[in-house]
């Protein structure tokens, strides 16, 4: 039926071409994404998949973002935009072998890992399980080791094939177009393409079945029955593109005809395309003869397999080593820049703090309130914990003293009289991480003792609402302003929206950083999140202590205290090391505040059974001192008569608004009579002057 | 003899033209640097001098850097380049008011300052002294308020008048060229100038006595003699331009005519020049008549006086008030940085830390080994104490994970593979504040267990000199790298050249920051700084306790720990706020460090006695945690068989230098022989086979 258009060649050993692998770049950001947040230490080997098609310019095994078919969308983009020209792709079963250290990498036992493939393969030819799924055939291997600080990778196809011992001969395989006659080579590619179209079409090995004129396309498992009538040509799809040596994939097809199929000679076609279209010139045909093979009459057996990939990056005549990619000078640096910054973060979650909460983190709203040496010390630290949404408040502008000791600003922003300071914080974050969320706000925050005068006061009420929806609009509320009575109002909103708010201030060598007690309209959260409001009457909750605020100890209402300051007393006169440190504990301690559920209600803990979680300790107040390296840790209950946070005060907010700040802005004495404070300085003063009779 | 060449008008109420005070820039700039330095919160009034000239283009009284008298140099630039043009200047007495505060400034009692100062020119005038020295008589003062945070001084000259009542009258005054004859005229002029070149040009006040058709200038004193024979005219530096009215300290002179000089007429010679030559259109001649003044008979009934200086800065038809000049915006913004950077510091000697040593800090050199999380913050500190000479050392570029962590770098940093760690951060602190000499040095620090190969040798060998020179150049050693084995050489040659070595090391959650012992070399610094060595053996003082090194706690030598570890033991996985803390507290150890003579060599001193002096804590380690927030502090003293700082250790090092390191670096036992630590462990574990027994 068909004539030969090739002169008859004595057989020779038969060559193959082998697969070249191929990364793309979205198969490296998944892997980055899936150890960091899902395998993390785990270095089992990993079922993924690669793609090929036998086409012109896919010549090569794929791996991609797809490659991994776990469940979850973990990973950089999604999976909708990489699946172009898929279609027409085949997928084959492969394993990765990511190493954790480069070390182990290169003492990857090569040899092992190739026989245990071998085992495989011999296993599911044996087991006919290669001719229910000939994809199995393909099956390929990756070893790897992902340096996801600096993005580099390091990896190493291997396309194992069993191998034959004596070798295959083949008198030579030539192009198809030289092998059909016209309408047989029409049939043949109405056939192919057939196949390649239909269901089966993942299927890269497939019988040609001649019979009665006609050409059909049959799975492998078919060959008994072809071998009924007619003539059989075994068909793969062949990725590789030499037209004289077929390619790879033909060598674990030979070794299942061998061992199943009782025959002495295969006649192949590997089936090549161009431009999605079966190309008879690509393709070539061939006959393949098969010597004996006692051995593989036993199963257990094991043939030898080979395979490990050539590289044009590797040293020496065998050009086989592992290849490297960087891709850090390929990505865009931005992402680059957010990616590398969550590193060391999701890092920590592998081992030494599996409950970090990132995501918590990066949705966490944060409010500043003062952008001066604290404020840019506590901005850096949020930053670091994964702190995505920042928002700066503060007056003033930034002069020439501030960036030794303002760690967001330097010589340039102080020019011209000065950057506005929350502004120019905010610029500065976005430098360090270009993805980060952070505005600036120029305002002053009004004080008791500040007096407001008659036209001032729409401008100040405008204030005050703004940092009122401030304070509503965040999380998290750091009182970091360098005057005790710039901390009242904070305080009050706080308190009235049961807001986390921490705060820190500093003396010469001292610094007190402490987290407010919840609001006391709040007396309880619990843990399924639900609040029980105590009703009308801001009762204090008696079954749960509650912490007390920044002006819980205090019996005396707060005032302007800047008035005729000497320079001394107007500027941060404080030992430098005082700033970074309590900024520091003050982010921790809020990191800490966030990761438990009960926020600002949480009671006082002071890690003394902390040995169980690292996030658990929760101090009230931790107080540190220069002057001999200490620090120390207290508790202090809210205070019924507070000026800032008692319930007489956030009622008496909630009731009469800015009418109420008004009054406290003008006479912060006022405060003393409504918490009752004037009358318990009078009873103890009367007490006094009896005993001094 | 002489004929008056001006109609003559019927006497009217006699004006005169009030002085302009002017002040140059450099007067502010001694100011600051003397309140800064010397004089702090100290507001006694200062005792000054204001110079002018009765120039044409000079008409004022002007205060500038030498009109402090201070013996001291403190102040900006030297006096050399001030005194242009002074030969021809006089000098006035006068006394500044420098208020503490802006409200202390706006609450001077002018009416009060106005009498005393009535009060010293009366005096003067009364005891003659103001004959004997005249510029007494042209006194002024001047209240200040000098915000030395923002360089705005606001100020307001006042020169004292005695006022008569009733007022002199004059016939009116009109230019001189109209009064004298030519001859008179050109007589006249040789006199003055002769006055102005002679030894007596201070003295702004002197007659023209004319008798014999001669004309001779002769100090004021002389007045009576001149009665004698001839005619006197009075002549004074006239400063003021106006040529209708005389100047204003023809006031003063007048008052004291009137009480001295028994006469009812004075004819006046207001003297003034043009480019340096006596100029008779510019000078005034005029008849001044005298009323009577019982009470001047006198001397306890003190006349008023006035003179504040107008202003068009002022407000109010009066024109009177204060002025005010912001320096900030003229001066250059690098210079103006240097002295904002030591603000604060300068403030802290005012009241809380007298002892600090400004000077000390500034010519302190330091040494910071690492520019990572702990070296970027280390550098800060250091900057904010007005340490002015830091050298970075370190061996990597900046990557994308570490400004969010690294506090002086930011994302442009790490663009294109990243800018030289050490480099950037020197280039950071430069940008931070433009004058501070930042060095920074791309170097491996050699390591023990890190292998050095026989091509590498001359290369580790250079890099060991540098080291080794490194340390000796420096004053203080930070030992901020991320491997327990890059620190074994630098705390040898800490060790070797008795440098102050401090040292910061991160856990996930802990800290340790510690200062290592004085050299085995050195027995005791006296407090001369007299060292005593103890000679060729290196003997162990048994007289004072050395404290430990970093590496005395360990009982074997460090070898590469970088081999074979994952990713997140390959990072700086730690809770973002250890290593501002630590870095921090690194900073105030080193400070407490430099301000105690006996640097390395102090004893421990936990700070318990230190109400006395702030500076004088000094633990020999401090360990923190995040886990409890807890601080402590512990003391070790050096190990007679340390791998670092032992005798032997040092000693080897110095006898047998590279060829010694080397054998370290391949074979890091070889410390364990050298220390006796082999022997010795040795010894401990017979010990246990006996226990087992």
């Amino acid at each position: 039926m068909m004539s030969s258009s090739s002169p008859s060649l004595s057989p020779e050993m038969l060559k193959f071409e082998l697969w070249k692998g191929s990364v793309k770049e979205d198969f490296w950001h998944r892997l980055v994404a899936l150890k960091l947040d899902v395998y993390r230490l785990d270095d089992k080997p990993l079922e993924i998949r690669g793609y090929f098609a036998p086409s012109l310019h896919q010549n090569y095994l794929q791996l991609r973002y797809e490659s991994f078919h776990s469940e979850s969308n973990i990973g950089s983009g999604s999976a909708t935009d990489h699946g172009i020209g898929s279609s027409m792709q085949c997928s084959v079963p492969g394993t990765l072998y990511n190493a954790n250290t480069k070390e182990e990498f290169a003492a990857f036992d090569k040899r092992t890992l190739m026989n245990k493939e071998a085992e495989k393969l011999w296993n599911d030819i044996c087991s006919s399980k290669a001719i229910e799924d000939c994809t199995l055939l393909n099956r390929f291997f990756v070893i790897s080791y992902a340096d996801l600080k600096k993005w580099r990778f390091h990896y190493w196809f291997a396309f194992p094939a069993l191998v034959f011992q004596p070798p295959v001969t083949s008198s030579g395989f030539h192009p198809a177009v030289e092998y059909f006659n016209e309408k047989e080579g029409a049939d043949v590619m109405a056939a192919c393409m057939s196949w390649r179209r239909s269901l089966s079409r993942d299927k890269p090995f497939f019988l040609l079945h001649m019979n009665d004129n006609r050409i059909d396309a049959r799975p492998i498992g078919d060959w008994v029955d072809c071998q009924q009538g007619g003539k059989v040509i075994v068909a793969f799809y062949d990725p590789c593109q030499d037209i004289r040596y077929p390619g790879w994939p033909l060598r674990n097809l030979i070794m299942l005809a061998a061992r199943h199929w009782n025959t002495k000679t295969l006649q192949v076609l590997c089936y090549r395309e161009n431009k999605g279209q079966a190309d008879l010139e690509l393709s070539l045909v061939g006959d393949v003869i098969i010597p004996e093979y006692p051995d593989l009459e036993s199963s257990s057996h094991i043939p030898n397999a080979v395979g490990w990939e050539r590289s044009i990056q590797a040293k020496g005549p065998s050009k086989q080593g592992p290849k490297v990619i960087d891709l850090a000078a390929s990505m865009d640096p931005k992402r680059l820049a957010q990616s590398a910054a969550d590193l060391n973060l999701k890092l920590m979650r592998w081992r030494i703090l599996p409950t970090l909460n990132i995501d918590l983190l990066s949705n966490t709203r944060c409010l500043l309130l003062g952008a001066g040496t604290l404020g840019c010390q506590v901005a850096r630290g949020l930053m670091a914990w994964g702190i995505r949404h920042i928002t700066f408040v503060d007056s003033g502008n930034v002069a020439m003293s501030n960036p030794v000791r303002q760690s967001l600003y330097d010589f340039n922003d102080c020019l011209n009289g000065g950057k506005p300071k929350a502004e120019a914080a905010a610029e500065s974050l976005r430098r360090i991480l270009p993805g980060v969320r952070a505005v600036g706000i120029k305002l002053t925050i009004p004080m008791p003792g500040h007096t407001v005068s008659e036209n001032e006061v729409s401008d100040v009420m405008e204030t005050c609402r703004q940092l009122h929806n401030l304070v509503n609009e965040h999380d998290v509320i750091f009182l970091l302003t360098d005057t005790r009575e710039s901390r009242w109002l904070p305080t009050l909103l706080c308190a009235n929206a049961d807001k986390v708010a921490i705060n820190a201030a500093l003396g010469f060598d001292t610094f007190l950083v402490m987290r407010h007690g919840h609001g006391p309209s709040v007396c309880q959260l619990d843990l399924e999140g639900n609040s029980q409001h105590a009703g009308q009457g801001y009762l204090e909750d008696d079954r749960k202590i509650r912490l007390g605020c920044y002006f819980c100890n205090d019996v005396v209402a707060p005032e302007d205290s800047t008035i005729n300051r000497t320079l001394d007393q107007q500027c941060t006169v404080t030992r430098p090391g005082m700033a970074p440190i309590a900024a520091a504990l003050a982010v921790e301690l809020a990191i800490n505040v966030l990761h438990n559920s009960l926020r600002a209600a949480a009671p006082a803990d002071n890690g003394s059974s902390s040995d169980v979680e690292p996030l658990s300790a929760l101090p009230h107040q931790i107080r540190g001192s220069a002057a001999n390296f200490s620090q120390l840790l207290f508790m202090g209950t809210a205070f019924s008569k507070c000026t800032a946070c008692s319930p007489q005060v956030v009622a008496e907010y909630q009731q009469n608004g800015f009418e109420f700040l008004k009054l406290v802005f003008n006479h912060p004495t006022y405060l003393e009579d409504l918490t009752g404070l004037t009358d318990l300085i009078k009873s103890t003063n009367e007490i006094s002057i009896d005993w001094e009779d």
